[in-house]
């Protein structure tokens, strides 16, 4: 059916298992192979059948409505003369990958390794907008912070981040592994001058993990910020109330003395008495304040 | 007693030791490997005698009542021609692994190596519930932080959930261990083409795995989340007290200042003092419940 | 002195210079291994001087009185032709190793690397109750962190828990490394049937550390419980703190309102003014009451 | 265009597309690393094309005003006869670097991999001043945590230190693996008596690496410095609340005993009964004041 | 200059650029490896050029006056006839160490790899007493930790600790790589009867790495201790505060209630009221007292 040279791209979505059965035997892939491209729900990975490879990659996409994201993902059987694209779950179509390929058909012309690279090329592509998501909500959050007291929402909004980021995590880490072994000398599939654009996908992998690695050692940062104005707005809110009980208690308490019933209590008959304790009182609740207010209490 | 391109197989649960001992010297297995299959409480081990396999791998299941886990032990000898399995604990019976695998002589053929790809994947598949029912505990938990006020009950949970998670830890991860060293070709009793079924072993073990570490990460994040929380809720007491003792307190210490004994109090005479006193007083209630709503305080 | 096929077992305890130095000439030990036989205080570890092998153990004991650890340590001399031992400070002695050993001739007719077994396996096996000791150690722990109330006695049995923790691992991680080597092919004095016997020793020791870890683990997730709870109990006495000064603050405020010394307060004069203020008040407290108990304040 | 033994050295600054195709044209290079050059935002990065190296090193400099980084990169293609560089974002000019290797033609002679050299030990010289920077900017921090209260400006300050060093970090840790790579045999552009050139470059990595993980420890260790004294702080303000609350609220209560209207309070007619009081509470008070003080809670 | 069999000794202090030239010159040292002699504040490192090396180590002393740490630098040049060693900063003189060499010439025959040895293990020597004043500080702290309050002091002095932790690492983690170098085989000048005598001062290193590690595990111990502890005491003022402001607060509402001035208040006529009164406010104290004594709140 293939000739020499020539080499035959199937894309395919969610298939059923009739269909997948038919390629199965037409393609002579294997049982266990064909199992997991079944089952969605595996990690990126990279196993050889012989020659042969089957390839998982995990996609994600920005849900449209707000700070979600979409899950998917593509497995690739490759071999001399064929590669199967089977995508599921939330990815796009790859219609103008193979578009684009079909215009350099001097870079085509180097095999179905060149396909799985452009393929690769794509789905890496998309991973950077959803950092750059991530490290946007970070800095909101990290402005969350320090720009306003702490609340319930700040504390929720940072375990989300935490939680996407784990996920993006897995899909992210195997793929630097996967890019090393298309890079290194024992799989035949991938010829000498190919290797290189798989090295840039490499990089590309190191790259996103790198950022990843940065926003999740700044989200730790910025807990840990969390916990200290936590800490610090709680020892404020001590200090004022502390501060004011006193200038409320201070009154409260001279007030009690001269409301006691004793008979001879020479001050409270002098005429000027009332509006003097009353000044006296009140200078001393200045000068609380003022103290309080230079100790950095109020 | 045994034919070129024929193996035994036999399965026991917990033996005795006169049977043990008739077992050795039948199959001649080594004296260590054989204490070992006495004792049970083994860590998940591949160990070779000269060609022949010893093999402990551990199972779990989720007690059918409430959040309890059983562990139990499953102990294999593998030579080219027998396969002894020995159950220790809470495990389930593997006659239906053995039906299954009757019904696909082709694949049996391929000796007894098939035959522990079958019982440990069986092995492997129990443990996904397991993991799967930790992740729903700790998504209510989650929800639990979230939702209400931070309680004993909840710090407790959270415990629990780290210690069954480092408990199923120590089942699976030696696993990958085991799974790799079946895949490399220094073991002989693996022919080459069923290498593949233990690399799927492998691949389940890696996800599982993956699965803990997210879990476990997630378990951490919650419960920073709780410390910070907790710490917000005591923030939030702290300041709705200090805002009702300043409503509170204000008023008493007015009412003392004209509770004072003093004989020349002018204001005191005047007709309208006391509803007007009352009245200036609740106002000022009111004023500092405002201001105090307006800050975030009540 | 000796002829093949035999050797000579040397057991000793803390021996003085002297006997030392003898011994160094007899049996041609290296300057450097016999300097360090000399002084206690080695870590775990195997040198090899030429065939021979100079190899330090730790050993460990409860101490029969309370929670505390001896640590002593065992060297040993290992040549084609002998074995010497030499005990520090609080080991038990090796006669019953011994007498066990000269039971089974078949297996000592190994060499001496097999009574280096024998020794090895008694020194680990001892390590168990240990590490059992502190597991149980961390369970009254545990009990007392969610049973009561956070004391400072819990806090220190944690550090010092750790303590032990820390101590102990560096007697037994060593071990696995050593082990691993007298496994290896490149020790010529352990035969080739030995081996299984040190792989045996070293997976008791990786059991070991990994019950350590796991103890390790659970004793910081106590810690984490710990303060915990200790935050949420700090919040506790705030809200009941709170609730109780609002249900005394309330009426001391009502009482000092009616204290106050107006000429014209219409109430004062009613005759059932005192029984009727003092039963709203009273009704007020229990609305109180009720409101903090529901919003679980009190 | 070229004699042997001589190289062409070609400095260039943020170049346009046009001039990078046609330097491209004419030196042969890669199309993946042409297009890296042409993007900035790579990652510090050594790929090999055949026996010719891209290479890409970041800068960084200290802003003229105040505590702000500003990154760079340069891109250097490198070939046994010629070497390319193209700056980008703020670095310096190397005409500085050149000239001084135009002094030393004996160094030069080795070959494009001394310029190589040259320009790399001027980039890793940069960085020394701001890590101290960065070192500085630590202790200023530390003298903040022990010298005054905790504010919520420190906590910044630790949040945005942190943040440099992580930024700083992702600069100088792959340069470690560059030199390794450039100091290792299988890189045939560097002549064995410029390898200790690298090794050079390499030591200066490390030493930086060193700085930067140092520092970020005591950040760490600041931090917690941080925490603990932020909470004995809050235990301070409890404790000099409770005090001073303890030394009105006595007085208070003494006053409101004698102000009940009890028509047989037989104290209350004695002649001296008031100062008596007063001068009982004051010293009550002054009673309080020395205990509090005495157990360090004033 | 040298005949064979025998090996120069030169032994310099932070010696002036002339002189270092003139050793250059007569020992044909690489101009990288002088200048690094040249400045001091290099990191441990063995660097071979050619058949020679150039070893860099650094010294630690105690300050006679305190807690302080003063470090030093020894450079090594090592050929096959000569050694040379260089002391920067605060290091004792090697004198008496190479008195001790020459006292044992048939180990000094070995060649400079054994001077180098001896260098070394006296360097290493050491290192012991710095560690054992660092775990002698931590003892000091835990002791301030459980015995007395927390204090801003034992926060600082744990910084300190880590700090001084941290650069004593800086100096002797590098020496187990440079030990391990020194054992292996790649090196020829050192002989292989000399490489046992590395392998000691390699254990060293490696002994005084755990003790280090272990001392930082244990001053983090102590620092979450402090931090749980500095909690509890928290905990236990407020608990204080509460129980004696309920003590304090019931007399006043009481007597709050009784200085109300209706006029029908039937209680106030009767003759023993006063008393009554107080005795049963008393006697209520006195049951708070009690309850609170027994939940523990005072």
């Amino acid at each position: 059916m293939l000739h020499r040279n020539h080499f035959v791209w199937v894309g395919l979505h969610e298939l059923d298992t009739q269909l997948l059965k038919s390629i199965q035997q037409q393609f002579g892939l294997h049982d266990l192979a064909v199992e997991d491209a079944h089952n969605a729900h595996q990690r990126p990975k990279l196993e050889t059948y012989g020659d042969n490879i089957f390839l998982v990659l995990r996609t994600v996409q920005i849900k449209s409505a707000g700070f979600h994201l979409e899950f998917g993902e593509t497995h690739f059987f490759l071999a001399h003369n064929f590669i199967i694209t089977i995508r599921h779950g939330s990815t796009l179509s790859y219609n103008q990958v193979r578009a684009r390929c079909e215009n350099t058909p001097e870079l085509l012309a180097k095999g179905p390794a060149f396909a799985l690279y452009a393929v690769m090329d794509n789905i890496v592509d998309q991973y950077f907008p959803v950092i750059e998501m991530l490290e946007k909500e970070l800095d909101e959050v990290k402005d969350e912070i320090f720009g306003n007291k702490p609340t319930r929402g700040t504390t929720q909004r940072i375990y989300e981040l935490k939680r996407e980021l784990l996920e993006v995590k897995r899909v992210i880490t195997p793929l630097i592994d996967i890019c090393n072994r298309l890079m290194r000398f024992d799989i035949k599939l991938v010829p000498d001058d190919t290797r290189p654009y798989f090295r840039d996908v490499y990089d590309h992998a190191i790259r996103l993990n790198e950022m990843l690695e940065t926003t999740r050692d700044l989200v730790t940062a910025a807990l840990e910020a969390n916990f200290s104005l936590t800490s610090i707005s709680q020892s404020e809110v001590s200090k004022k109330f502390a501060g004011w009980a006193a200038i409320i208690g201070v009154p409260t308490m001279i007030a009690g003395i001269y409301g006691m019933n004793f008979e001879t209590m020479p001050k409270l008959h002098w005429h000027y008495a009332y509006p003097v304790v009353l000044l006296v009182t009140f200078a001393l609740c200045i000068v609380l304040y003022i103290f309080f207010r230079r100790s950095g209490w109020l």
